[in-house]
């Protein structure tokens, strides 16, 4: 067995918290010899009900969980962490303005931003889900002087995911037939789910699909699946949320498939004409532990208005949450 | 890729069907190269909030899931199934003696044993979880003629995992330092969770902990763990018995390891003078797809008095259902 690495759970009291940590204790993540510490946040009144979770954990017996610890402090549950999956955020109440979201998100992730600069390891991987999960990246990232932006991405996995299965069911194919769909932009209806590069089992994906699908029907069920499946479920995402974050961190640490990439929200490099730093979803391939945006791609017309589109809502949120960043 | 296996799910939409349909379709069961039609079975008014568990489960494009199907329907869910999670079960309802809850789960049973015998593979193996899990089995195969009772058990791991680790901690040691737990009877406030052969680190547990602890706090501890996690958690035990379910038949398949057992509940072949045919859990050995109780332990006249406490209980369970028999 290795060292156990650290990795620290915000929201983990929560419905995709609940759906997350199984697996990451059960070695779904870092694979079935890598014993792994847990380091769970939650707000004060959810540590109750954290402490049952806590419980079921135990008793699962997990032979790779080595340890399990529990705060409402950002400092306690970021110590040496080297992994953190950002899940908790403040959830839209009734009446709410955008402006009032992303405020509220921002003084969250401007705390856990600082108390990841201080405790966290330096080479502390980050994921942020909660939403609106870019803009919440990019604060976290301006209030962590110390860590390397790059260290701090945010979900369009679940995106990424859903574009593939929608494709894949409408070209009566599997997922594992379906390459280089890509989502570019902001995890919100603004998404762009690219499919110019995609293919299905070698062949084009647009060869295969026809084109008023993809524009009328297919873009917009991919940007607004979320509200469906809380339509039917009554719940919103959770197992399908914590796959796709598990997933984001393995390909991360792992590496993407050969001839494959997927799709992160990182700080662009200036690529594609996106402003450098703020936090874009990009196709990507994993090698080595590190991310690299898929450079040279192709752009016409249809997908650089909808990739403007997507950056210029992103831009207006930095702005509006910008007397957050530090210094 | 090998050809996809079925597997049946009844109480698909629940907490404990959520928690397990995502780890199975990952591959968490039978492994990345075996793919899983997953065959989900609801009661009517629950198949809406199962078609968003079906919709989660494409969006996670996981490339070991082909098919899902989803039925109110036991003779649907249960066709050609090569197993079966039989997971949703009558909860106990205010003010319901504890007869009516046997004999409503009863029927429910009796109907699910007649669709197995009708519509499953020969070679089913069907693992209950509903409660009660133990006479919940029984009736399921005396209502399935046509299949060898040994391939229908009841879920006792849960308790055994919380066996392993509530000693583990006690001990000072990891989950994988403990062997030779092992949970005698029903799976209920009678259980028997019996140290006297288990192992930590390779020594007897019990020159590790008291006696008086032992069988004062230990033993009512495990088994009245499932209220102290809905005491805390707010909700009862769903992804601990989701892990249970999953790894009783995981190692039913893929075999225990060397120099350890595991707990099943199984018919009784009359060893340790349990009644021939009732559905006991055991200490049991898995090696080649099959499982064998473990002969020849010791049982002192503490263990037997217990043994025999949890026997005369399932006993009662048995005699307030005989009338669910065919034949």
């Amino acid at each position: 067995m290795k060292n156990p690495v650290r990795i620290a759970v915000t929201g983990a009291a929560g419905q995709i918290g609940y759906a997350l940590l199984f697996r990451l204790a059960a070695g779904d993540f870092l694979g079935p010899d890598q014993p792994v510490r847990l380091q769970l946040l939650e707000v004060t009144p959810a540590l109750k009900a954290l402490q049952g979770v806590v419980m079921e954990l135990a008793d699962c017996a997990f032979t790779t969980l080595a340890d399990v610890s529990t705060s409402d402090q950002a400092e306690s549950a970021f110590k040496d962490a080297d992994f953190a999956f950002l899940v908790g955020a403040k959830p839209r109440g009734p009446g709410m303005e955008r402006s009032d979201l992303l405020l509220g998100n921002a003084e969250i992730f401007r705390v856990q931003g600082r108390a990841l600069d201080e405790h966290a390891a330096r080479g502390v991987r980050v994921i942020v889900v909660g939403n609106p999960a870019n803009t919440n990246a990019l604060i976290t990232s301006r209030n962590a002087p110390g860590i390397n932006p790059r260290q701090i991405t945010a979900m369009t996995r679940l995106d990424h995911n859903r574009a593939v299965a929608l494709l894949a069911a409408r070209a009566n194919a599997g997922a594992a037939d379906v390459r280089r769909v890509c989502i570019w932009g902001n995890h919100s209806t603004t998404q762009y789910p690219d499919l110019h590069h995609a293919t299905v089992s070698g062949r084009p994906a647009l060869q295969q699909v026809d084109a008023a699908w993809y524009k009328d029907e297919y873009i917009p069920r991919v940007a607004k699946r979320g509200a469906e499946v809380i339509a039917a479920r009554g719940a919103s995402s959770a197992a399908s949320a914590a796959n796709a974050a598990l997933e984001h961190m393995r390909d991360w640490v792992n590496g993407t498939r050969s001839g494959d990439w997927t799709s992160m929200g990182i700080p662009s490099d200036g690529s594609y004409g996106i402003p450098e730093g703020l936090v874009y979803s990009f196709p990507v391939t994993c090698h080595g532990g590190n991310y690299t945006p898929v450079a040279g791609l192709d752009v016409n017309a249809f997908s650089r208005e909808r990739m403007d589109a997507t950056r210029r809502e992103l831009e207006e949120e930095r702005d509006a949450v910008k007397q957050m960043f530090a210094g």
